[in-house]
């Protein structure tokens, strides 16, 4: 996208935000706001999904691509985290950057914890995890870990979870003392955990695995039976595909007791059963998955694409396994975010320059908002979940 | 309790909630926010959780006995379902009552749909279910059912789910067009269906029977297999004990593949594997259950009890199905709320005149704070929940 064509689209999403633009400090509620990512541009924008309008811009964030964010308990700030390190606290009220730092070199996200209080990033270079004062941004915790760092969650009783991906590592850490954390290290998980998630509510811990064909799973609630390697040799035998992107194992879905997965290099999503860790099914797609992401109501899920094929969206009912319907946004759909309970889901559809919402119900799109190169989307009501 | 010994606590808590009281008009976030019916006054308090502090108080809502709440989708406005009849809609930011009609003559309950435009409540005497506009609380549907209507709660695809007491029915309601409602009726469901729940996410609804020793269960899913009995007979062959007060059946609690459930007159919580609704164990509590809750990361159930033991609080360990805590908050442990992430949990001890705090990890007493006469506990994350 040239320069020329770039400023003329920060003029219309500029002009459109005035224009639906509600008194910034005018008291209102929270529960309907979110942020989208702009990641070309260190900018975010501000958004309501009770009538799908763009609040406004915020910009100096820095180098955004991959990424996220995580909100106060209360549902007024945003904490972004960024890829060279960057922790931007947003007021979402206000419209305004609270506070920025540079906290380290290379990072590669972030969680908050149960209790709200402190933010914790994790970091490839130099390799740890560093806590902050969720308030000021103070620096209360460096934990270093000798190994670049990755799939950090917030988990239940106050703890955070993360993997070492040179060591082969899994720490659950809690930082109930920050000046002395009490952390519980698993060794030899398997080589090189590149991403991990939290099931929801937080029972599992899975991480994915990079040098090896499986996953290795940490039950929480059964701690001493150490980690356990599930899926293991799931792609054996068959001819290794050209992996084009890696998918975020964040892009799991949980529907009932069946776990969707993307499945790595190939056109496929993969079932298991959530208390088993065994295949149930395989499910073809139109391409490689990405994010795997259950309808809140885990009657459907929705699955976008890997290069060449990242225009479509397909939906998959879970009760027959099928692929229900099959939309084409536009070119890029990075990503989606499920309205709280469901009714709409947002997109964003990088290289049209626009974020969608479609209803879940018809299918049908309700409304496009212009946006510079949007990625990521993150509603509030992620504050009140766990393991994000 | 005296009149003089009212007026004095009245003043307390509002003295109270002055000294503690954000100024209203101060921008805010809105999703750590709540408010606790104070039945006998009718009158409610509003909360904070991050803190754990009363901001305010809000009197004018009449008869509260039973009173139950929702909340707009953005988490600003709640909305009070009054025993009489009485639907107030009261702003939480400002702390003022910005609407109240009374809407029938004995109602029991409501809900709000998935996309937060419609209010039902569900009406005893006439029977049936009224529908208002969320926004004005204009009347837009007025739906008789010729049966006194109970259990009703807002599910996915934009659907109200309530059954008829005396005709034995369950209804499946679309209101997307609500002039014309499209009605699923099953009949012949059993004797008496006094009350109802939808399990998390709003795949089973499920109908408890008074005349009956028995439930109805409806999969949503697959709602062309009708609706089936489940746990037929569960008391059959014992002594019937007498019941002190009927147990609410939203205080399930599910856990992973598990549902605990209060059994009706007996010292016990039933284990249901929530896949095949077969019992999987019974565990003996304290004095007869009446709400069964789940903590939000599923690992613990905590358990209050009818008189003459609602004194008391019980802590299950859903792993092992033992007891794991017993605590003694005071006289006439009401309800129970947990935080979003479950890190800590409000509870109202009635006849102490109090709301306690507790960490759900250590047990411990954070805080209490005066109250009057406190009942239901209702924090603003249930906005973002199905089938409540």
């Amino acid at each position: 996208m040239n320069n020329t064509f770039r400023k003329i689209l920060a003029i219309t999403v500029s002009v459109f935000a005035l224009c639906t633009n509600l008194n910034a400090s005018e008291i209102r509620g929270t529960g309907d706001l979110g942020i989208i990512i702009e990641r070309a541009d260190g900018s975010i924008l501000i958004v309501e999904h009770s009538t799908d309008t763009i609040l406004g811009r915020v910009e100096g964030f820095g180098n955004l691509s991959h990424a996220s964010a995580v909100f106060s308990r209360d549902e007024r700030y945003a904490y972004v985290f960024g890829r060279e390190g960057g922790l931007t606290k947003v007021d979402i009220l206000t419209q305004k950057v609270v506070k920025r730092i540079i906290q380290g070199g290379n990072s590669i996200g972030g969680a908050i914890s149960q209790d709200g209080k402190l933010v914790a990033v994790s970091n490839y270079e130099p390799g740890g995890v560093k806590l902050f004062d969720a308030e000021t941004l103070d620096l209360v915790a460096d934990l270093k870990t000798g190994s670049k760092t990755v799939g950090l969650v917030d988990a239940p009783d106050g703890k955070f979870i993360f993997s070492l991906y040179d060591t082969g590592e899994i720490w659950v850490a809690d930082f109930t003392d920050v000046k002395k954390p009490d952390i519980t290290k698993f060794k030899d998980i398997g080589s090189l955990p590149y991403d991990a998630l939290l099931t929801p509510g937080g029972r599992y811990y899975v991480a994915g695995l990079f040098g090896e064909d499986g996953m290795a799973m940490l039950d929480l609630w059964n701690m001493d039976k150490g980690v356990k390697r599930v899926m293991d040799g799931y792609g054996k035998g068959e001819k290794k595909l050209p992996v084009y992107k890696m998918p975020h194992l964040e892009g799991w879905a949980s529907a009932d007791d069946l776990l969707f997965v993307p499945a790595i290099g190939r056109h496929e999503v993969l079932v298991l059963n959530k208390f088993t860790w065994q295949e149930v099914d395989r499910i073809k797609v139109h391409g490689q998955p990405i994010f795997v992401m259950a309808r809140p109501d885990g009657r459907e899920v929705w699955v976008n694409f890997a290069i060449p094929n990242n225009d479509t969206i397909q939906v998959i009912d879970v009760v027959t396994n099928k692929i229900k319907k099959t939309l084409k946004p536009g070119k890029a759909v990075l990503h989606m975010e499920f309205t709280p309970r469901g009714e709409k889901v947002w997109m964003s559809v990088r290289d049209d320059n626009k974020v969608q919402v479609y209803d879940t119900r018809s299918y049908e799109l309700l409304t496009e908002m212009p946006a510079l190169a949007p990625s990521g989307i993150f509603f509030t009501n992620r504050a009140h979940e766990i393991g994000l």
